[in-house]
């Protein structure tokens, strides 16, 4: 969204979208929140702006201090601007939609800032859409969530679409009996496993753990040589669990397995999963099961996903133009024109005699009750 | 957009949509800018918050201390919350697309917030919705957009439209030869006839322009009062100007006139109008013809208008359901459900045996490849 902007003009980090980007950018929003609807989830909408605290409190693994803050004049309050609808789509959850049955299926589609840009991206505002199965985190939950994200992207034009599964708890699974740690090496172990370390692996007492950095890549061949070192049996569930969501995927997706990545799944349970397109540079989102954390309904399992498009529009809004598009000479027929209209012409009316179809850019003028191709 | 949440949780004045009204939410935005694409409108986005200065020099008659402002870490320049984006339009239209052919069409859809809610409404973030037409403020472009508000409200839903208009520089205009006024009185005439004050009018030396406080109300007979009180033809042209886009209007909407009604249009030139809609309170927009202010195009003739209709979706969100939906059985067919999502059907998949169509509130289930209602 940073794109053909006056640098001057706008903060680092925030820009406009013009015409084609735009109309990319409406395109890919109908058409993965119609995939979303398709499938049940419901849209809600939340504030801008909420209050900092609430937000804060129902944030892990998102950092506070990456929101943009102000303090309200009326409630005299620190307040937020979003910096994830996750979050706020658990609040409802746990207040507005506390009664109602689950699984509870919601979606939604917004604008999220912060104050400072990921890594090497400037960019500070970015459009978020996701879609969260609240109460619900099994291997159906997950097989169906992987499967809509996916139909998402397609429906968006996403092409070459590919999936990378991890096991957040992997660690603390092992751990617990199929290969003991002490609590105190656990998190070196997985710190070592996250960085892919092999020297520091050994180093942190992991040695047991090492098979972990090879069981990476192409699905099949990572999740047997996991399989083979699962010889206790102890991970035998999240192998059947990922076999399952990955024949569900079928030839959808390119999948990989990357068990013990933990980086950006710091609040996800059993499963994280991230997903890519070809020609799209870093993730186009992540998902996965995870706790609803907040006051009303502490630890209500669900399982979701986010989805942040724009570099997917950007690419997309270079090879689409702006579609054709009818001129209608002054003095044109009104009623002609809003018949054509009706059945999905674009139509530029002239204000004055002089107005000229070429120079409005349209591709088509209207002759009689006709459109002719200009 | 303040409804059905805790008010504990949000600060005052923001607020969800829950499912029912997002559902209608969505359904106005997407008629509102399918409506304006039909007419050649192109979508433009605009980002959530920019340099203050930026804005503020861009605004007239629209208050900066309205704004929610903070201070950007990264330029550590004062920056504002967008209160209007009419003025970011004016922006792109000034910069990014200064070399457009003209007229340039542009439209928008997005979050608006202010400090403080408006008169007794604590609503303090808003849909904002409009379409402007740039370099063009002629009666054949005011009859335009005029005729694209009624229409984008109609396609959303809206019934018993009413359009009140209003001469924003009638008293310039009457003062400057056929009612001459001292420079000094000129301010109180126009807000003693903005009063609707007969005597302070007297008062304030404006005896002369009475006639104006009676040409007010449904509009054939206000304009006949006009044109009777317009015995210099000082206003002939803008009185043949609103008869012509009154005519345009038709039987689509009941039409009135005010015509010194300056409250809201202060930086409106010849032309202003303001928007309702039956069982919705208050304006649901304004427009009216203006000057694009900023450095790089100064004064940029434009006419459009900003619709709010966040109390309409209110209004829609009571009358409309969330429509039908299909349960889907545990060990259903994919491709069946695939292909009735095709046709148009929500489905509602089972996550276990134990999901009940009912509880979860479908309407329809699938037995075979039917859809059987409940």
């Amino acid at each position: 969204m940073h794109h053909d902007t006056d640098r001057d003009l706008l903060p680092e980090g925030l820009g406009d979208r013009l015409p084609a980007q735009a109309a990319a950018a409406g395109r890919v929003r109908r058409a993965m929140t119609d995939a979303f609807a398709s499938h049940g989830y419901a849209r809600v909408e939340t504030p801008t702006i909420e209050f900092e605290k609430s937000m804060a409190s129902r944030m892990v693994g998102v950092k506070p201090r990456r929101m943009f803050r102000l303090v309200d004049p009326i409630s005299l309050r620190t307040l937020s601007l979003r910096s994830d609808i996750t979050v706020q789509i658990g609040r409802i959850a746990a207040t507005s939609l506390a009664a109602r049955p689950r699984p509870l299926r919601l979606c939604y589609c917004g604008q999220v800032l912060t104050i400072k840009g990921d890594g090497l991206d400037p960019t500070r505002e970015r459009l978020q859409l996701g879609a969260e199965l609240i109460g619900n985190d099994s291997v159906a939950a997950a097989a169906e969530i992987v499967a809509l994200a996916i139909e998402a992207l397609e429906a968006a034009g996403a092409t070459g679409i590919s999936i990378d599964f991890t096991l957040p708890d992997l660690v603390d699974t092992l751990a617990a009996e199929a290969l003991p740690l002490p609590p105190s090496q656990i998190e070196a172990v997985r710190r070592e496993l996250d960085a892919k370390d092999a020297g520091g692996l050994v180093d942190a007492g992991g040695q047991a753990y090492l098979p972990l950095l090879y069981a990476i890549g192409p699905f099949e061949d990572a999740i047997a040589r996991l399989a083979a070192f699962d010889a206790g049996g102890a991970l035998a569930s999240r192998i059947a669990a990922l076999r399952e969501i990955a024949g569900r995927i079928g030839g959808r997706a390119r999948v990989t397995l990357d068990p013990s990545e933990r980086h950006g799944f710091e609040y996800q349970s059993w499963l994280g999963f991230t997903i890519y397109a070809a020609g799209v540079q870093g993730a186009l989102g992540r998902g996965g099961t995870y706790r609803i954390l907040g006051e009303a309904a502490e630890g209500e399992v669900a399982t979701g996903f986010s989805l942040y498009p724009d570099r997917l529009i950007d690419l997309l809004s270079e090879t689409t133009d702006e579609g054709a598009s009818l001129f209608l000479p002054w003095g044109h027929d009104t009623e002609t024109a809003a018949r054509l209209r009706a059945i999905g012409w674009r139509t530029v009316a002239a204000l004055s005699p002089e107005d000229d179809a070429l120079t409005l850019g349209c591709s088509h003028q209207l002759t009689g009750a006709e459109a002719v191709p200009l």
